[in-house]
């Protein structure tokens, strides 16, 4: 079986134009694992440093589902799954306190907080930012783009999943 | 002895705007090994990634001693001055092959290269270009800031000896 996809679908994976481009050039894949080590190889060694910040500025700020530049419904939807356990466990202070940290995290790195949040409580997110923002801005800026690599992984099961339901 | 600049000799010496105003805010300094110790904690620490590309994109592609978008005329002379031994051992063809590496480099990267050039002859760039060309973009990124930081200090140490002349 084979998988192709058009780079509206790859954007909503990851929103990194020149990840999405060369997606479609390496499609068509034989599985979503041949997919996923295609996607890992052009995230980390071809996507340079502006396309990491672009993908990054896709994503919503934690605790809300609208970002400033959202990539696609898809995407604006997979953030709301995504972050359904964060929701889920969150009380009106946490949120708050999640929200000035993500504009302290943002001026201080210049980017927004990135956290594969699947399965993760408000609390537990809300002390990984706390851990991280201690971080020199080149970690940290590495950390956010393996934090966005297991984003678009699960993206990606999401995008092969919807193709076998057919 | 206390040494104050302005932001505008700070910028000449590193393109940030971020690194000049912290420099402002940490003046006076007691001595130039003072000014370039607070220098790099600010570099490495302060100075998020955006602020990297701002200070990278103040450089002149080597060979050339225009920036797109030059700090300073002090940068300008700097950058000459720095570049001489490059300069005074090209020749056409290597000038030539160095402008293309140049291209391919910003191509992948997104931004100059950027090598502390200070007695390397044009020849040993080119060797070095080739050599990091090959480096993962989030790699390649640092190493140019650690570059910068050399420049950096060099810089610094033309700026305070300026003012001892006096």
């Amino acid at each position: 079986m084979e998988f192709s996809f058009d780079e509206k679908d790859f954007v909503s994976c990851c929103g990194s134009t020149k990840f999405a481009k060369d997606m479609v050039l390496a499609s068509p894949f034989s599985s979503l694992e041949h997919a996923i080590s295609v996607a890992r190889k052009i995230w980390f060694n071809n996507v340079d440093v502006n396309g990491w910040l672009q993908a990054f500025s896709a994503h919503p700020q934690i605790g809300h589902t609208h970002a400033p530049s959202v990539a696609s419904e898809a995407s604006a939807q997979w953030s709301k799954g995504e972050q359904s356990t964060a929701l889920s466990t969150a009380t009106g202070s946490s949120l708050q306190e999640l929200s000035e940290w993500n504009a302290q995290y943002r001026e201080k790195f210049g980017f927004v907080f990135l956290i594969c949040a699947s399965g993760r409580s408000t609390n537990e997110i809300l002390a990984e930012l706390k851990r991280r923002y201690t971080n020199r801005p080149i970690v940290e800026f590495e950390i956010a783009a393996q934090e966005q690599m297991k984003i678009t992984e699960l993206r990606l099961a999401k995008l092969f999943s919807s193709r076998e339901d057919i």
